[in-house]
């Protein structure tokens, strides 16, 4: 008997057949004997229906009142999920992320997990039941109501299967699986049988969808056995593990094309400097993915970084003020980037890797404007018209195809 | 500076441009210096459709789920609302009925208001922010998510006001008030610009559903001063109150067709026979409106009696049973019957009402199969084929188009 955690995303549960094909692969594991608890997004396009309703009455609707609004979307789906079970005769009991115990912090829209109180999930495992927990949410000690962020039922799946110290978290998409590339832009994509955290994590961030980086990340700190495979076909999915069997230099491709660019020019060579522009934009929740910083001339540096493209507005503003008070000759900006870059957790021990990279974009005219590189990755700034052609030219050049 | 609760209903908020529409309204009391507490309903007919989705996955969905999925409803409702306010800059927060603290009883789908701890909307009124609270839902002890029932947000309203000691509450609905019937089947039907709290009783009981019963018992209880009014147009609405200033007979005729009757043959005359009936029925809480008792043969009474008619499969199935071990003859029902009343305080001073009303009826040939009285009210069930035709001669009679 094992205590698995299942999460089912918004498209395994978009309607009622749906809902009742997830009732039986919950089914299959119950009568295995294992006691299953199973998180759920809202349905299909529920969250950007919410979205759009929220916008009519108000085109800048507060953080705190689109959580009140949002959270009901996974509210609907744990009540037809356990309806849906019901209805073939497995008890169950759906429960909202307040009701659980799962305890945010204050940012509403994109809170963390503070921590869950498993007590109540406990005592109605104990009572055999199938819980249904709604991902997405949680709540302060006040009983205010916070979401997770987009992909934060994945991260609700994996505090969960830690807090429960469950033997397997299984998150069920509309991939069977990791590939090397999303199969929509190389259809010659490869399935990965076993990923690592760190190349999972890498390949999150970097804009593959199938799994959120705060979620790979929690993993990865608990060590929960994750494995992604599919609501809709019945075959073994992608295990997320801590260390391959088998090397594999470079596992996989991505591209992400919510990244914008901001400049700042001739800014002042003074300690500090730097700090000041980077706690401005972490105070306003920006995260800033690369940096550069020129060659000085002067005593004058040119700084530049690139952002969430959906956050360019906010940075730009902030940007504008703190660049006035430093006296630097202009602030610019460039939204039409895109970053392209390969993972793999054998890169470390393979010389060459970003020589070839930047060999494989060069050859097909692609101009590089910024590079950042860690142990396992390596991603380039790129024009957002070349990033399809990058992805296409460097799953093929490191034959990704074959694996 | 007045305290105001407002409650609007489904209609009110059913799109944009309802909402924005609503927010005025309570702009300009809160423009007038006065503190709002808003009680909202679900949208247009976002309960039904969940319902719908709920009926999908499951034919006989359990209470307790039901209760999970429909409070979602008022849940965006009060959201948009909050948004709309903010868009015109008014201060405000939504909270959830359990945020509240709306504590109800455990009765899932029909859940009864057993406290409600005001600290919480003191907390906000004080901060001087206009207070959306969902209507129609409730938590127990456990935070398990309970709705009060069709018509509950009325009740939440009427209940905040008392418990927060409101100067009025304001019940916000698609008709301009209280009218001597419903215009749909009397177009010369009168407003009523006053009306008390017991005639609103029987009428709320007797199927005019602008205004939920227990809301009205509720108002009555805690001396709630109610009005009822109009979301579209600014009219003056109608009154709820203790005595009326002009005195009159008969200020309403209803009818109602959610009607069933039930009647058991040669029911052996022993003590608490009559108690095993109706306590049965009560503990499976269906609620018996009439009770005929004929007259006794040989030790045998027949007894016949009402009930709401959606009620009937519940009722019928526990009367066959307890029929059977009472060794009654038989156990019939008719569901083909309709209940019509008049309603008025003057009646209780002025004789031959009811015998007018029988008159009137007679003389249209429509059969009396049972007669209920009050102080107030006299109704009786008749054919349901005769109850529009009924309505409108009772109503032509007691000349209410003159009112």
């Amino acid at each position: 008997m094992a205590l698995i955690v299942k999460k089912f995303g918004g498209s395994s549960v978009a309607d009622a057949t749906k809902i009742k094909k997830v009732a039986q692969i919950i089914n299959n594991r119950v009568n295995e004997g294992n006691k299953v608890v199973v998180v759920v997004s809202a349905q299909g396009n529920t969250t950007d229906e919410l979205i759009a309703l929220a916008r009519e009455v108000n085109p800048k609707p507060s953080a705190r009142e689109m959580d009140m609004l949002l959270a009901t979307g996974e509210q609907i789906s744990i009540a037809l999920l356990a309806m849906a079970l019901d209805a073939i005769n497995i008890p169950v009991i759906s429960l909202t992320g307040p009701q659980v115990g799962i305890v945010t912090d204050t940012e509403h829209t994109k809170a963390r997990i503070k921590g869950i109180e498993t007590s109540r999930i406990d005592k109605e495992l104990n009572e055999n039941k199938v819980v249904i927990v709604a991902g997405f949410q949680g709540r302060d000690d006040q009983n205010e109501i916070y979401t997770l962020g987009r992909g934060g039922s994945d991260t609700t799946a994996v505090a969960l299967a830690a807090a429960l110290k469950a033997d397997i978290c299984e998150i069920y998409t509309d991939v069977d699986g990791i590939y090397t590339c999303d199969p929509r832009v190389v259809p010659e994509a490869s399935k990965l049988a076993e990923i690592t955290y760190d190349e999972m994590l890498e390949l999150a961030s970097l804009g593959a969808k199938v799994l959120h980086p705060r979620a790979v990340e929690l993993a990865k700190l608990y060590k929960v056995p994750l494995c992604v495979r599919s609501s809709f076909i019945n075959k073994e999915g992608t295990f997320v593990v801590e260390n391959l069997e088998k090397e594999i230099v470079v596992t996989g491709v991505a591209y992400d094309l919510n990244v914008a660019k901001i400049g700042l020019f001739d800014v002042p060579d003074q300690p500090g400097i730097a700090s000041k522009i980077f706690n401005t934009l972490a105070k306003a929740k920006v995260n800033v993915d690369m940096i550069v910083q020129s060659a000085m001339r002067n005593n004058l540096n040119d700084i530049a970084f690139t952002i969430p493209r959906s956050d360019l507005d906010t940075a730009l503003e902030l940007m504008k003020k703190t660049g006035e008070a430093m006296k630097v000759s202009d602030v610019v900006f460039d939204d039409k980037v895109a970053k392209v870059s390969i993972v793999g957790a054998g890169m470390i021990s393979s010389p060459g890797v970003a020589a070839k990279m930047f060999d494989v974009l060069a050859n097909e005219g692609i101009n590089l404007e910024m590079i950042s590189t860690s142990e396992i990755k390596v991603s380039c700034i790129i024009k957002e018209e070349d990033a399809i052609k990058a992805t296409q030219v460097l799953h093929k050049a490191f034959e990704l195809d074959k694996i």
